[in-house]
């Protein structure tokens, strides 16, 4: 059974076996039979315990192997000493599906550690597939069907079912989360929590829910990314499905992570690549669970936006006022409305009112409602506005019939509506509600509105954007027999970069004094002179380079000089020869494009402007390799150092087309050796005004030591 | 009658006249006298409107001086067109302070700006203060006493008060706030709206509200400062009485400063100069509604820090790392437990827990109370803790005895205790109410949570630190007779430098040429050589400097050439001489200071590093004039390029703290000649390395040309 079917066979079971149930519903291992009772399962409830006969009218089992009818599903509430006899008879009964509840496995360290190693092992052979352990268990919304102890399933009301499928690491977190949404009349899917993960993990779960034909939406709080290529492919499918994944990653500061690797041995990778991959693949990024919540809302609707370019309708001046404040912080547009639409609009409001963006409707509006709605429609015509915001305050009577009002309108448009509604649930509650269960997007407060905006704009202008296949199929190839160990030095770089169509500055390596002679009045002075040997990496520290070298006489000068400094440094140094290239002498600024190795996402590119944006701000980019134009494009744009490539104040405009270009290049090229690289750095890579190209001055590969160690990450 | 006296007798009215009254309760002329019925206010009510007879039981008089007894306060619901008529009639009845419901004044333009003044001056002449217009009125919470029409006054549960002070220029946020507020059971003392605040303006509101003894937290939001030096004076008030002052200031965006505007017709002023000093003088800033909710939350309970080393306990661990991230990217330190109290906790907790900050105490805690309480008392007698987080989950009959205990060991100690319940209404609200209603701060997400107690420990931190006098004591004293008029030239600036004690470099102005003959011997050579004119500000566009010169002949050469190359650029310039100056050659970094007068706050001091820094970059940092030399340092310390001046990488630590000095002498200079200085800039100030100081190399002050104009703003 694929993990996808036991996944479908968790969700829609048709039998359910309780092992080691108690009749005390109270407690963790009595909760999920009363949560099945409860929620009224329409299938078979198998309790099983030798303490018992009968469980509130339910035969009670001695063991899984006295059932009478097939198992589904197993749910396992033992102490994990006992989990090897209980998987043995799961093995007997054919029961491929189970839900470990219990404790006592990887969290605890390392003999918990092995119990769990040898659980998987026996579940593997025996072809079960487990959630779990150290999970509270499931929910299928759309059936009501809730397999677990979590407090969410004790409600008396019923779940709220919808398009939103959520999978969660953590099991508080997780249904503390799914009903703070359902509070707020978002509706699920299904939710599931991962705990230990040890054979289904979170990802497992989203991949189920991409494909699920009722899941629209799909949301994930990881601690851990249990397998980075998979969170890509992912990603790109969510993408090519239009379904919005979102995101709440935890582990990101150092204390954090180290609890999380206590919390749930997992490997929490760092923050920095998981932001970078975020933005390359276009996950939605949740900071907290207020926040995903949020997130939720706006995409269960399932509308996307054509821009960025937002109108707001509001009855109070303040609310204008906050909406503008955030929208510029956020990067979105208060668009300016073309004259006729503004005329249109001038005829609704009062005279003193405000047609421009923010419109302000006024209080008039709380008497005449078709003024909010005769302004909505107006705007809902308009091709120059892409999202549309209404803030109201209104409460009663009045509320809620603008509230169903706009529901109404809503459903007119592909154009997003948005609403704010700021009051107490007293006063604006049935309001909210109205919207709420017709799945438009309601906030309390501006902020909320114009953050859940930008983060839908983010991910429908991802979607919107297309990326050439190339992305997929890297042109360089890795040629046989080359040699990738050890450490590659500036000329065998040069060379390969040169061989990928990137500028290096002409050169010859002058590989001994015979050879120096036969050289020495062609080369193209005036010149820089570099001792080469893989055993001086930092070739200022050996007093191995000299500049301006103007003719032969001062060629072979440089040259013994060179090499005596290359010996007095490290006398045992291999020297490969001296490398005297042409001085460039124009005018440049100083890159650098390094690539290193993720152990979750394999190759990364790394490019920055030297110097103190480097050393001082940190200011780097960074993507996962290869990457395309657009996205090449994009990482330099991230960099504060920006407009110095642009030409700040009247300075020079750089050659940011062939910078690009390198970028993808080398991005290619990292990818390709993709696993091997343990790190490369060009640096420094000139780039030149614009026209004028790039050059790369210098570089460095070190091959990864152990070719055991590679890790195909293609 | 002073301002505040006529705050103290709105909030406290005896009798109340409601000019303008409507039968019609559901209209905004009705609203304000059904609310006082509804909320049983015991003063007496007069009811004013010639078309009625009685209203409700009460007899309604055809005019304001047609009541018998006196009027403390008088309601206007009239149109604008008749409010002269009716502050007439106030003025024979002696009715001092008035609440302006009507909009039609400034709001909407000219004409009603005009009218705005009519009705200011001859109220002023009348003795009456008057709130509003365009406002939706005030509430005494303590006595409940509503006077206006917020549908937040509509509520049959009556209010809660509380020790929040609040003051709207927006009515419609200020009640919406209030409402959701009370929500979350956070008690006030009075809400007052100030709308159009042509009279009463919300500082007035926040100084009364400052100096009430039932006010212990004072929140206002702002669209505009009324009056920047009040705002200074009421934050340093409250700095003393140890009550935060949270503000919510709006208009921060382009497009949001031109809602304000017309709006409510105010100055908004830049959000960067607004941010500077509200760092300088311990203002409490929310970002939005949301955040001034959580503000009022946590300073409500009273109690501050005495620093930043927080504990967490928590029975999940995701909550635990979630609370670890959040410490780390909002500054706060996760203390690491001293040993003693580590194995206390140890003992406590079940061995599968964590006793290492974030400390995990599992859901054992579920089932045994004592886990959660006994670790608390082991942290609050920890002398190295000085914030306790408690995060739970646990809903039901568990969970309210938990809360109930939390609030028992809250009043035990002085340390602050936050919590966080991550869950719905049904199954935890009845815990979060119990925390509520006794004052402890208690949030849904551990983000909200740790926010709260980053505000908590800055406005604790600003109110620990002890400002030296100096600040409030400029000692740069303006000498009579100065002429602080024109521009003034390097020269010049640079005498005044010297006088206050900051290096320049050792030079002779060379006024003519008799003059050169009699100095060519004895300047410092090597010397540079410029050019001084107040008509040439830009001297390297005028070719008016030469370096390097280092002898008599270089010199006349010098000499000659700067003084034609400035009459070639500008055949009208008036020469003053060429300077000749010391080459200072010692290495440095290059940072300029400046000065520049805001209309609202006065002098300002801007400084930042040359260069990309301050180019590309905007890396700058703003303070009032005068600050102090923590002040100093802390301006310092905000620049991203900071590390330039610490050495990174094996650089050269620069003389901070004769930087600082500068800082703080030039800030004193500004705050002396405050309203007089349009821009003043010293670039570049050199710094050396540490012990070798700094030498202001360049600077100009262009003083203000209308003497009229100057505000003195001390």
């Amino acid at each position: 059974m694929s993990k996808k079917e036991a996944i479908e066979r968790l969700l829609n079971p048709g039998s359910i076996a309780i092992v080691g149930v108690s009749q005390d519903f109270t407690s963790i291992s009595g909760k999920p039979m009363k949560n099945l009772i409860r929620h009224q399962f329409e299938g078979q409830i198998y309790p099983v315990n030798p303490k018992y006969e009968e469980i509130e009218g339910f035969t009670c089992y001695s063991s899984l192997l006295d059932i009478p009818g097939d198992v589904d599903v197993a749910l396992i509430a033992v102490s994990s000493k006992r989990m090897m006899q209980i998987l043995s008879e799961c093995e007997q009964k054919q029961v491929r599906s189970v839900i470990l509840f219990g404790s006592g496995f990887a969290e605890t360290g390392a003999e918990g550690e092995q119990l769990q190693e040898e659980v998987l092992e026996k579940a593997k052979k025996a072809r079960i597939t487990i959630l779990g352990p150290n999970c509270i268990g499931l929910l299928n919304v759309k059936k009501s069907i809730p397999l677990g102890f979590s407090t969410s399933f004790e409600t008396e009301e019923g779940f709220l079912s919808g398009n939103v499928g959520f999978a969660s690491q953590s099991g508080a977190l997780g249904f503390s989360l799914f009903g703070l949404a359902q509070e707020e009349n978002i509706g699920f899917s299904h939710v599931i929590n991962t705990g230990n993960q040890m054979d289904i993990h979170t990802l497992d779960c989203i991949d189920y829910m991409l494909e699920d034909e009722g899941t629209e939406v799909v949301a994930g709080y990881l601690e851990g990314i249990p397998d980075g290529e998979m969170l890509i492919r992912l990603a790109k499918r969510a993408k090519a499905l239009k379904k919005p994944l979102i995101m709440l990653k935890a582990g990101r500061s150092e204390i954090g992570r180290k609890a999380a690797m206590s919390h749930t041995a997992s490997l929490t990778g760092s923050d920095e690549t998981f932001q970078a991959i975020a933005k390359q693949y276009g996950l939605v990024v949740a900071n907290d669970v207020d926040d995903m919540i949020d997130l939720m809302k706006v995409f269960s609707r399932g509308k996307q936006t054509k821009g960025n370019r937002v109108v707001t309708i509001s009855n109070s001046g303040a609310a204008g006022i906050a909406m503008a404040d955030y929208s510029e912080s956020l990067g979105l547009e208060l668009t300016r409305l073309p004259k006729e639409t503004q005329t249109k609009v001038e005829d609704i409001i009062p005279p003193y009112g405000s047609a421009l963006n923010p419109i302000d409707i006024t209080a008039q509006a709380l008497k005449e409602q078709h003024i909010l709605t005769d302004t909505l429609e107006a705007l809902i015509n308009e091709d120059q506005v892409d999202v549309i915001v209404v803030q109201t305050t209104f409460g009663g009577e009045l509320g809620r019939n603008i509230c169903e009002k706009i529901v109404e309108m809503d459903k007119t448009t592909e154009k997003p509506i948005v609403v704010t509604i700021t009051g107490t649930k007293e006063i604006t509650g049935a309001g909210r509600t109205i919207l709420e269960k017709a799945s438009v997007p309601v906030y309390k407060t501006s902020y909320k509105t114009m953050l859940a905006i930008k983060h839908l704009e983010d991910f429908s202008r991802f979607c919107r954007s297309h990326e050439p296949d190339q992305l997929e199929h890297p042109n360089v190839q890795v040629e046989e027999n080359k040699d990738l160990s050890g450490i590659w030095t500036e000329v065998r770089v040069k060379k390969e970069l040169s061989s990928l169509g990137i500028r290096i500055p002409q050169g010859t390596l002058i590989k001994d004094r015979e050879h120096l002679q036969e050289v020495k009045t062609s080369v193209p002075y005036p010149v820089v002179c570099k001792g080469i040997s893989k055993d001086v990496l930092h070739k200022t520290d050996a007093g191995s380079v000299k500049v301006n070298i103007k003719d032969a006489v001062e060629l072979e000068d440089a040259y013994e000089s060179i090499v005596s400094s290359i010996h007095a440094y490290n006398p045992d140094a291999d020297v490969d020869g001296v490398l005297a290239e042409e001085m460039i002498q124009d005018e440049s600024v100083e890159m650098f494009i390094g690539v290193k190795e993720d152990p979750q996402f394999g190759p990364l590119i790394v490019c920055g402007l030297g110097g103190i944006f480097v050393e001082v701000l940190k200011d780097i980019s960074i993507r996962r390799a290869p990457i395309n134009d657009n996205e090449a494009s994009a990482m330099l744009k991230e960099l504060k150092g920006y407009p110095l490539l642009e030409g700040v104040r009247g300075g020079t405009r750089r050659d940011i087309q062939a910078l690009t270009d390198a970028l993808v290049r080398i991005s290619q090229f990292a990818s390709a050796h993709s696993g091997r690289i343990q790190e490369m750095d060009i640096n420094p890579l000139w780039v030149f005004e614009e026209g004028k190209g790039v050059a790369a001055l210098d570089g460095i590969i070190v091959w990864k030591k152990d070719e055991e160690a590679v890790v195909n990450v293609k």
